[in-house]
C-alpha cells in the first residue's frame, strides 16, 4: 500500500532532470536535484535545489544520506559516493556497479566482450603514446574510431582517426581504438527495469547524427527498418540489460552495418535523447518509467501513441551569449508539434538548448517538418 | 519574431495553475503566482510565488503591475485592480469585463437573455426575502434551482428548491431562481480565443456528477450523443464565445433536457475541469491553449488523439487531515491510465486532490476502469 511518496534526488540538474520533474511534478512526487551550476535547467523546478560537486566524495554523499532513493541524469558523478550510499541504505538507481562499468568505456566493451554480446572489435590502450606505438607496429589498423575512456559525451571524446597525425589534438589518457564500422543506420533501444525484475522495452528508434557535429539531431519512431531487424536490435538490448541487471533506464545504443549485422555501441543507464519522442509519443515516456522504477510500481505501457519524430534544437554556430530564439512561433503552426525549451540562459554552439517532437500518421511527413523547423528556427545571441 | 517569452503572472494557485504551470515550464515561460494560501500546489512548481489575498485591490495591482500578463485560474479576484492594470498597459486575458459579467450570475444570466442565447428561465432578486414572498405570490415555481449570485462552486451555493424551509440555511444575498430543468446530459464545450480573434474548440464532453456532492466526478470524450447535438452544443458554444469576445479559454457549461433542448447553464473564463483530459487526450491541452493564447501566438489543434475518460479523486468524507493515499498503485496495473495528484497536503471530504485520465480506444472499457479505481482508491487522513 502507496501511503505517500519517498524522497527521491537527482544528481545533475539539466534537461533530463528537469523532464523527469515534469513527470514527477504530475504525481506530485518531490525531488531535489544537486547540480554544480547555480543556473542549472531544473533550479526553479524542483522541490529542492542545491549547487554542489557531482565528483566530490563527501558532497554527494552529503546530499544522498538525506535521501531515501538517488537516481543520475549525468554520468560524471562519484561512484564512491553511491557506494557508501547503498551501503547505508540508500536506493541508488542505477547502482554504483553499473555506472562504475558505463562511465570508462574500456571497462564497457570488455563487459560486452565477457557477457557474449556483439559489439565493434577493439584494443585498449593505458596511454596516447601506447596507441601510436600500436599503430607503428601495425597492430592497430587504420582508420579507426577513436574514444577517451571516461567522459566523453555528444560527440566530445570520439573521432575518426584516418592517420597518426589526426591523433595530435586528442586526450594522452586511456582510450580505445575500434574497429571503423560501414554504418547503415544508428538505432537506440531504451529499456526499463525496476527493482522486482520487471522489464519494459521502448520500440526501436533510428538515430540520424549531424555529420559536422556527430550529435544526434533526429529521432524516428518508428525506424525505417525491417521487422526482422527490429526483433534482433529488441533482443540484443534486452541481453544487454539482463546482463547489467540494472535498476531504472538503459539505453542501448546499436550501429547496424551495411552486413546488416546489429553491434551494441554504447549505454546509457538514465534517460536518454532518444527517447524524448515518449513524452508525447508513447503511453508511458521514459520519465515516467523511470519514476515507476524508482518507486518500485509496476511499469507502464511504453506503446507508441502516434509515429513520431524528435529533433534537437541546439545553440548555433554563430555566437556564444545570453539566448534569442527566432522564429520559434513557426513551431505553433504546425499541428502535433510540441516544444520544449529547456531554459537556458546561454546559447552556445552546439549546446541543447531545446527539442521538438512532431506526432503525424505519417513519419515522412513528420520528418519533413521536422527538418523545416531544424532549418527555419535559430537559437542564437546577439 | 518571438525572441523571449513575457512576464506572465497567475491570480490564484491551485491545480489548475499548477497544470498551466506544468505546460509553461515545457517551454521554460516563467509564471509568477500568487495565492492567498502559502502552502498553495503552486508553490514549488513557479518561478516566483506571493502569498496574497486576491481579493484586496492593493494586492492585485502590486502583483500585476509587474507584469506583462496576467491572468486567473479562479473567479474570485479583485476585478477593479484588473481594470486599473489594463488601464496601465498590462494584458489581462480574460479581460475584466469578461469576469465582472462571469463573477456575478445575475449578469451572467442578463447576459445570455441580451444575446439571445438559450438558458433556462430565471428571475432575479435582492434578498432572500424577495424570494419568499415572490413565491408566496406564486410569482416563483415550486422547484426551482436556487443560486447565490456571487462565489457559488463546485456545487457551493447552488441547490434544489423543493418547499420554501428549505431556503432557510442559505444565504440571504442577492440570488437567482432559475426554472427546474428535467436534465438528461450536462456537456462542456471549450474555446479558445487570441488576442487576434482565431478561435479553437474542444470536442464536446459529457460530464457525470456526483448526485450527493453535485461536483463533476467523470469526463467522457467523446460524448455518448447524436451528431446532430454534438454539432449543436459546438456551435451554441461559439455562439457564447462570439457574445463575450474573450481572450484566452471560455468553458461552455450546457444541459441537454428531455425535450433535447440545449441551453447554457454557466461559463468560466479559465481552465475548466472539463478539460483535464486534453492533457493527455488532446494534441494541444486546454493549458497549451491558454498558454498560446495569452502569448498571442497561433492556437493549436484541439482534436482528440485517443477516446478518453477523466475521473476525479476528491478526498473521503470519513475525514480531514494530512493526505494519505491507498491503493493508488491500482492505476498503475492499468495501461493508459494518466496520474494527477496535486500535492494538497490536506485531505477534505469532496476536496479535489488529484485526477486520472484514462486513454482507451473503447470509451466503455475506459469509463468502466475509471469507475474501478474511484472506488478502489481511497483519499483520506489517519
Amino acid at each position: 500500500m502507496l501511503v505517500q511518496f519517498p524522497k527521491i534526488g537527482i544528481l545533475g540538474g539539466g534537461q533530463l532532470g528537469k523532464m523527469l520533474i515534469d513527470q514527477a511534478n504530475k504525481w506530485s512526487v518531490p525531488l531535489s536535484v544537486m547540480d554544480f551550476d547555480s543556473n542549472a535547467v531544473c533550479k526553479n523546478h524542483c522541490t529542492d535545489f542545491k549547487v554542489g560537486d557531482l565528483m566530490d566524495y563527501k558532497t554527494v554523499i552529503d546530499f544522498g544520506s538525506k535521501l531515501s532513493i538517488v537516481t543520475i541524469e549525468i554520468e560524471k558523478v562519484n561512484v564512491d559516493a553511491l557506494k557508501f550510499l547503498e551501503k547505508n541504505k540508500v536506493k541508488v538507481y542505477p547502482q554504483s556497479k553499473v555506472l562504475e562499468i558505463v562511465q570508462n568505456k574500456v571497462k564497457q566493451k570488455e563487459f560486452y566482450k565477457n557477457n557474449g554480446i556483439a559489439t565493434s572489435d577493439f584494443q585498449s590502450f593505458k596511454t596516447k603514446s601506447d596507441l601510436i606505438r600500436s599503430i607503428i607496429q601495425n597492430e592497430t589498423k587504420l582508420p579507426f574510431i577513436w574514444k577517451a575512456s571516461r567522459f566523453g559525451y555528444d560527440g566530445y571524446g570520439v573521432k575518426k582517426i584516418n592517420k597518426i597525425s589526426e591523433l595530435e589534438p586528442l586526450d594522452n589518457g586511456e582510450c580505445l581504438a575500434e574497429e571503423y564500422i560501414d554504418i547503415v543506420k544508428e538505432l537506440s533501444v531504451i529499456i526499463c527495469r525496476n527493482h522486482s525484475g520487471e522489464t519494459s522495452c521502448f520500440p526501436v528508434v533510428e538515430m540520424i547524427f549531424n555529420p559536422k557535429s556527430n550529435q544526434v539531431e533526429y529521432i524516428l519512431c518508428p525506424p525505417r527498418i525491417s521487422e526482422k531487424i527490429k526483433s534482433e536490435a529488441t533482443d540484443l538490448a534486452k541481453k544487454v540489460s539482463e546482463s547489467f541487471q540494472h535498476i531504472g533506464l538503459l539505453a542501448v545504443e546499436l550501429f547496424l552495418d551495411r552486413k546488416q549485422r546489429l553491434l551494441v555501441n554504447e549505454v546509457a543507464p538514465r534517460p536518454h535523447n532518444s527517447g524524448h519522442w515518449s513524452i508525447e509519443g508513447a503511453y508511458s515516456s521514459q520519465y515516467q518509467q523511470l519514476l515507476r522504477a524508482l518507486l518500485n510500481l509496476p511499469l507502464g505501457k511504453p506503446d507508441i501513441i502516434s509515429p513520431s519524430v524528435m529533433v534537437n534544437l541546439v545553440g548555433s554556430k554563430k555566437k556564444s551569449g545570453p539566448v534569442i530564439y527566432k522564429n520559434l512561433e513557426k513551431i505553433f503552426q504546425i499541428n502535433g508539434a510540441f516544444l520544449h525549451l529547456y531554459g537556458k540562459p546561454i546559447s552556445r554552439p552546439n549546446r541543447k538548448m531545446g527539442h521538438i517532437t512532431l506526432l503525424d500518421k505519417d513519419l515522412e511527413n513528420a520528418y519533413q517538418n521536422a527538418q523545416y523547423l531544424k532549418q527555419t528556427i535559430e537559437i542564437s545571441s546577439k
